[in-house]
């Protein structure tokens, strides 16, 4: 808990004069005024978590967090809790979903096994391991309050390591069968809305399984009963290894003037966890795209961010975040390299 | 005439085999069916295209077409109409936004004069001017209908010339003061729609200015009275060369199997044009973004084509299309390095 609290505590607002400095060059480049729309504020924030007119964000990588969830004994998944194992060895090696979308962008990927059931044999995983997956959240907690903030501060070390190392901008990514439904748990709770409506096919879930799924999920909320003015309360009792992870990579990413970019549902929810910590961790993340998953837009809308991209995706792993990095380094670029009307010496038009 | 007809000519349907090719091993990477959304519609119309199960997408260009336009003597626009030759020679000169935003893409920008009003100085701007800017459409045809079908017909030159060097992925782009206007009075004509419903302040033309932009538009609409059904004689009669080009770029890329992106308003006003020359044009198109630009959302939906990016950006020059080209790649990429359950030796889970 020290870290955590540490951490919290080293988060600032953002840097006011250096927005303004930003926001005043971008006004005056050779366009019309605010015509880069989304991209001007994001150079903005940029700035503004940096501190520096023209960050650079060439050093990129996503952090994949992998974790099993008891949940699965439940039937809520189409695949078997088993595939989180595997799937963490193919990411770790290179040849899954966030890899193959990461590759052209130069776009780095460290995969880290916070909690999966099983031995990890893919060397390049980092092994973290909290516990060999969640307990059963239908039946008790899915972990003691210590373990759901071991694993915020696992999210910590991690980041902060990449940090230290030169990263400019991280990703957030996980894999993680049956986290849709700790995902859809926690997002009732917060959100205030019925779990029947917010709750989705995950990993193609046949349609006719979905009610199970959702009596499932509130019947994990009723046996738990989570005080849902507590987020570690609300994460330990029906939240995920994974989601506290990637958390603790967001908290990171704030004290340590990062940007963070949000993948899809769970890295949402994610954020919404970070966010209860402390609210200014909001300012540090840059939402990607708009996850087919039904919940994603009540969990978007909760957090307040909007995603950039529309691609119906639904994968996870940071596929999405691997396709936002791009573009965020190109706002970031794009100070930089365009002239203002004053410096073409022609002033303005 | 005969460039075009030829190009025409040679337009093909997609591959069917090698979409269903491409479809049946997305179907089996090691993720949940269809999870990659949209990136494997586009992962498929690729394969479409270029008739390769797994083509390269990294020989990327962006053709930005300038040219003045004859309508800014009534005042639609809030930048003087000599601004066109300003900003060819910046975007030439690689200091505004469509090359700051391509650098870190490894984008190259093809800058085009198809009728820029003035001598433009910069060297690398290639000259291909049809005339110096249209006339004004308020008071008479823009062009003559053998000047659009030239710019058409350099468009086409520019684009197989740049195919004929390697391009694999090709974005359009453009430069023109006023061309908001000459967008809206196609798009009134094509899709039906009053213009005052259409019509929008393009580069921050003042709101209280709107409804004599409109006025304008119409005018010139009544007075040069177009036959809807002839694509050639509305381009040539309220259109730009500009437009034209650009509609030239997309059907030189659908005659030679490459996948050409739409840009914001202007680009898909072009994409219009060339569908209506031939409606098979439209398979070879990707769009990038949604514009902000107010008619921008009917032009879509008239096309049929939905932006993945939604970036509130309405500056043009290609911008939006270089956001979207690197993931266009991406998703030529993901069938390539991803591995299927099979390959994996784990069989379908």
């Amino acid at each position: 808990m020290e870290l955590l609290t540490r951490t919290l505590e080293n988060i600032q607002e953002l840097n006011q004069d250096a927005m303004a400095l930003a926001k005043d060059r971008l006004d005056n480049l050779i366009k019309p005024q605010g015509s880069l729309g989304r991209l001007e504020d994001l150079a903005i924030q940029l700035s503004g978590i940096t501190g520096e007119l023209h960050p650079e964000m060439d050093d990129k990588a996503i952090i994949v967090m992998a974790a099993s969830n008891g949940i699965c004994d439940e039937g809520v998944a189409a695949a078997p809790s088993a595939v989180t194992l595997l799937m963490t060895n193919f990411i770790g090696g290179g040849v899954s979903g966030v890899r193959a979308l990461s590759k052209t962008a130069g776009i780095d990927v460290i995969t880290v096994d916070i909690g999966v059931e099983g031995e990890v044999s893919e060397e390049s995983v980092l092994c973290k391991k909290v516990k060999h997956g969640t307990d059963n959240m239908a039946k008790g907690p899915a972990m003691s309050r210590e373990e759901a903030v071991q694993a915020i501060e696992i999210g910590i070390e991690v980041a902060t390591e990449e940090i230290k190392k030169g990263r400019k901008l991280l990703g957030t990514g996980e894999m993680g069968i049956g986290n849709t439904s700790t995902s859809t748990a926690i997002l009732s709770i917060l959100s205030g809305l019925p779990v029947e409506d917010i709750v989705g096919v995950g990993a193609n879930l046949p349609e006719d399984q979905l009610s199970k799924k959702a009596s499932v999920i509130r019947t994990a909320i009723e046996v738990n009963n989570p005080n849902p003015e507590d987020i570690l309360d609300i994460l330990a009792k029906v939240g995920g290894l994974d989601i506290a992870g990637m958390a603790g990579v967001m908290i990171a990413g704030a004290a340590n003037k990062v940007p963070v970019v949000v993948d899809g549902y769970i890295s949402t929810i994610a954020a919404l966890v970070a966010e209860r910590l402390d609210s200014r961790v909001k300012d540090y993340l840059i939402a990607s795209h708009f996850s087919y998953e039904k919940g994603a837009k009540a969990a978007s809308e909760l957090l307040g961010l909007d995603p950039m991209l529309h691609m119906e995706m639904r994968l996870g792993e940071g596929s999405g975040a691997a396709l936002a990095l791009p573009i965020i380094e190109a706002a970031a670029q794009m100070s930089r390299q365009m002239l203002t009307f004053e410096e073409t010496g022609i002033g303005a038009v």
